[in-house]
């Protein structure tokens, strides 16, 4: 497998977080090599506390710029030519790395896959998709947030995406596909969503008809398909609720001196419960329907968890997650 | 205070339950007087059992029909004249009930208010709006589901009418609104909500730009905005995520014996926690614009959670929100 090209210099923290989590990244899967991209002192000098067997596998990629979290897409594209972000995903354009991975802005990340490597034939705009935890295995839903709307036709071809990475990359047999929704019955629901469950049905895909947002988490569907607006609604509606309800928890086992006794004591079983359902261990959302893996990680990822997002990946690259979707995308193409 | 109009037929569970969370309304608070909607002999059955202070504040009123949770919009408006539905938003109408609760079909509910009890001047579509419990106090969300989508213009309404349940019904001075979207930046997000940030921005609200799906719990703002399509979405997903975390507490917590234990001692540390975050407290899904009050409750909601939302419809009638909606849009039509 070709090196993974990481963007350590993007996110909501200090670049050194980034290049921890690359370095976990790399001692925690053996096989691994990475291209660690941005400002070359500050990565040699945490290369040099590593052992060689792990450093070997690593190299520097300088790059003099950093797309900002506030940058607008089409600056980035324009002005940010010699970015970590943009010289990441050039590596995969260019054939030196199999993926790339970064914790910057969504939209400029978005918009420079799309720019430097183009989308595959039949596809007409990259989605978002994320494992997230279910009541059974886990829920990989798209798009969440790569684009901020979609036509039925780009619903449909996010279902087909979909479909290949729970089977191809999580081994789900027949994935089952819904389609998120207000309500499950059929005439629920606008009109673009309408049109792509007129175009689904007949698909051959394995769709169920529409869901609701509470079945992303019921383990009833293995993929759930939206549009970026709604999708990255629904996720960091999750996070929110999540982050609520652990406050409300540790609140509560504060309050007095039994609270805090019956804390400790149910320590191990929260922490058992938590670990379950951790964010930080399905980090990693890879951009389907480019020519190459593109994966976002969260801006908000800490070096756990962004090595979580490079071994998502690597997974999708071992996987041959691209040209898989490549071929499903130019059959069902040339089957229309 | 004119009765509550009270569909006891409509929902997921036996009309039973619905009587049962009327009931339980009436003992709770002594100043309110029900219409109780639907099969008169099950009704009057029940209300045998109550101690005659409670039950003389009940009146039965017949209904012959019933909406089920599939029927179409206008099915319901067309053949379901006599639903207990129907009925129990014709008292409303017809000035014998100041308001009313149905725990039935969102989209029927919806048709049937608007077509019997029309919106207010100034208001084009009516919006459901309910409180989310967040890190301080809560939140005031609309629209959940009234509607599958939302013009710029009808969000503008959407948020003074957030602003006026928050401020009248619920006591914030001056609530703080957000319009939901997929990041906080002001070039963020599809044409609706760019055209709505333009016209919030000059309206006089307090309007505090875009929040992004976990702002819906941090405390940071009082009322979010959004279409019925994506709060639907997110309000299910709040759902899901929160049966998710219990599910996986629960079953931690009988893993061996010790966890066994270790739940009974942090029982009652738990309970408190649920107790805060528990959908049954924030029951009742307030339909604001309209000509009357018209709660909708969750349909499966159980007795408490309905006299929950009964309460709801009585706090907004005593509070005076159709006047003060009515006055707020008026004076900002007029000022337009």
């Amino acid at each position: 497998m070709l090196p993974i090209a990481i963007d350590v210099m993007s996110g909501d923290h200090e670049p050194r977080e980034y290049v921890d989590g690359a370095l976990r990244a790399l001692s925690e899967d053996p096989e691994l090599r990475a291209l660690l991209v941005g400002e070359p002192r500050l990565i040699s000098a945490a290369l040099a506390t590593l052992p060689a067997a792990v450093r070997e596998r690593a190299s520097v990629v300088a790059a003099t710029q950093v797309v900002t979290m506030q940058e607008k897409p089409r600056e980035a594209i324009r002005h940010k030519k010699d970015s970590s972000m943009r010289v990441a995903v050039d590596q995969v354009h260019g054939g030196q790395a199999s993926g790339c991975v970064s914790a910057g802005n969504t939209g400029a990340l978005t918009a420079i896959a799309h720019f430097v490597l183009r989308t595959l034939p039949g596809v007409e705009r990259a989605a978002i998709i994320s494992a997230i935890p279910a009541a059974h295995g886990l829920t990989h839903m798209l798009d969440l947030g790569a684009n901020t709307k979609a036509t039925p036709e780009q619903l449909r071809q996010f279902a087909a995406m979909g479909a290949i990475v729970a089977r191809d990359v999580y081994g789900v047999a027949t994935p089952r596909i819904g389609l998120l929704n207000i309500g499950e019955e059929d005439m629920k629901g606008h009109e673009v969503v309408q049109a792509a469950h007129a175009l689904l049905t007949p698909s051959g895909l394995n769709y169920v008809g529409f869901v609701e947002g509470d079945d992303i988490f019921s383990g009833d569907v293995d993929v759930v398909v939206t549009d970026g607006f709604t999708g990255n609604v629904a996720l960091k509606t999750m996070e929110g609720v999540a982050g609520l309800i652990a406050d409300r928890l540790r609140r509560e086992f504060q309050v007095s001196l039994f609270d805090r006794l019956a804390g400790l004591i149910a320590r191990p079983v929260l922490r058992r419960a938590a670990a379950g359902l951790d964010p930080r261990r399905y980090n990693g959302a890879c951009m389907v329907g480019l020519t190459g893996i593109v994966v976002k990680s969260h801006g908000r990822a800490d070096g756990i968890a962004f090595a979580r997002a490079i071994g998502t990946a690597a997974l999708a690259v071992r996987r041959g997650l691209t040209s898989h979707i490549a071929q499903a995308l130019h059959a069902q193409g040339a089957a229309n």
